[in-house]
């Protein structure tokens, strides 16, 4: 049964997205994301659960940067969460003074917070288990925390849905080293990550490269180089899968441009939504246009 | 005396830099980055400092969208700080077994931690000066702070200049409401926020504008826009200042393509690095050209 490592510990968001990207599978917290993509890539778990994205706080930059360096590692699946929280209390109808979680689940209730604890202080903890863990040895009266923390903390449940935006989703990826790329399904979604030259125009050169096929972008991330003030990797979300012919198409052209191109996966996208194809830019017109010019090397038409 | 209002609390990297942009001048801490812009909007403070980019952790998610809604708010100037903590402790010469400080600081110092603190264990605190705070409170027995921290939280040093990257360093922000902007030195940087048009080759088309006239981009950051999954805001930050002809041109384009393009400041660089200008790309060939074309109107030459 293949073990996937996720970032930990039990009863995090990231825990119910491995539950829902790898049903029945064998699931190990892993103390950072770092870690959980280290035990990939030394072969002590099969793929590693990952938040990539939240609609709130923006990329995930462990994520970005763990993908980016080391070994390549490769997207298989992708899963939508909506952030909101479980509130578990120490005592049922206790007053609550203080109220610990992670500081972005903070951030993303403290609107609730006024409104239904005023009064109440907030802690930080390192992340939405811990502070419920530290309820549970009575540290503190309160832990904002994801749905799944009710089963591994029986806590009284104070209140459940909570968010100050009620919209909020995480995204998180399934990945693994490279190896076969998950079948096309019509609605998917490709990344890639390059080190652009630091000179006029790189970048805009890049997006032009898929601007001209057509192909939308759906996510652009701009992380500094570690070490490097001022130099950027830049990781690129785009509508489509490397199987189709206008894909691959643009993703040869990229790495033609910028040989530090990787591939970080094409894999059917979470909300299902399918690719707008501008006119000349379907697959057809790639394939028909490719058959033209060899049949016109062939001598047989022109 | 100008009032400045900064991301607090006392004894942070945020007023380190509050005092080198504006040394002598009153600063009053603000418990939030949202609540240092609001004092300015609000005509309590004539300015507020913020942190805007950590070139470990990347754009500060709170600057950044809090610059690109409610009332505009343009730089005057930045600041670059090395980010080199330093450790406090409650005793001297004592066990050292907790370890306080902001999630992002303790992971710029996890590797001397674990090298210098061995078996310590690593509590979040909501600010680098709140585990100061706590240290003195006795609730733990170091912390991990600004250089500034020392003067307001009078606790033995255990180590200055700690950090596991040795260049990682922050750039801050001073904003204030529209009004004349700094005289232009030879080595600005200028800064724009645009939510690009949710169609195919939208941002492509922006940072054209900018390559073709030869300006260099130093920084691109994408933010989701808040309860629109999917819908991003640009931050794009420049070489040049908006007086010159050459960034004038470029930015007049930007608002033709995108009319909710907002300008967020034309401000020396606090590294000082001058501009690479392309051939054709210099303000004087803007001016020459544009001579030309009204002395053509005019009927003078052709």
């Amino acid at each position: 049964m293949p073990r996937i490592a996720y970032f930990g510990p039990q009863g995090t968001f990231t825990e119910q997205a491995a539950r829902r990207l790898a049903p029945g599978h064998e699931l190990t917290p892993a103390e950072t994301i770092s870690a959980a993509l280290a035990a990939v890539r030394k072969g002590e778990a099969d793929a590693a659960c990952v938040p990539v994205e939240n609609s709130v706080e923006g990329a995930v930059a462990a994520t970005l940067d763990g993908l980016a360096e080391e070994d390549p590692l490769v997207a298989v699946a992708e899963e939508l969460l909506p952030v909101h929280f479980t509130v578990l209390v120490r005592e049922e109808n206790a007053p609550v003074r203080t109220v610990a979680s992670h500081p972005h689940a903070l951030a993303q209730v403290r609107h609730w917070i006024e409104r239904n604890l005023p009064g109440a202080q907030t802690v930080a903890a390192s992340s939405t288990a811990a502070a419920a863990v530290a309820v549970q040895r009575g540290e503190y009266d309160a832990a904002v925390t994801a749905p799944v923390a009710v089963e591994h903390y029986p806590l009284p449940v104070l209140a459940t849905g909570v968010a100050d935006v009620p919209d909020a989703r995480t995204r998180f990826l399934l990945v693994q080293p490279p190896g076969p790329l998950p079948a096309p399904t019509g609605a998917d979604r490709t990344s890639i990550v390059a080190a652009a030259e630091n000179r006029t125009g790189a970048l805009a050169e890049l997006l032009t490269e898929l601007a001209f096929r057509g192909i939308n972008l759906t996510r652009l991330d701009a992380r500094p180089i570690k070490g490097n003030f001022g130099l950027y990797r830049f990781f690129i979300d785009f509508e489509g899968h490397l199987t189709e012919p206008r894909i691959g198409d643009a993703v040869a052209a990229l790495r033609r441009r910028c040989n530090n191109v990787r591939f970080l996966g094409s894999h059917p996208r979470a909300d299902g939504v399918a690719p707008t194809i501008a006119p000349s830019a379907a697959n057809e017109d790639f394939t028909g246009a490719a058959d033209w010019v060899a049949a016109v090397r062939r001598g047989e038409t022109a």
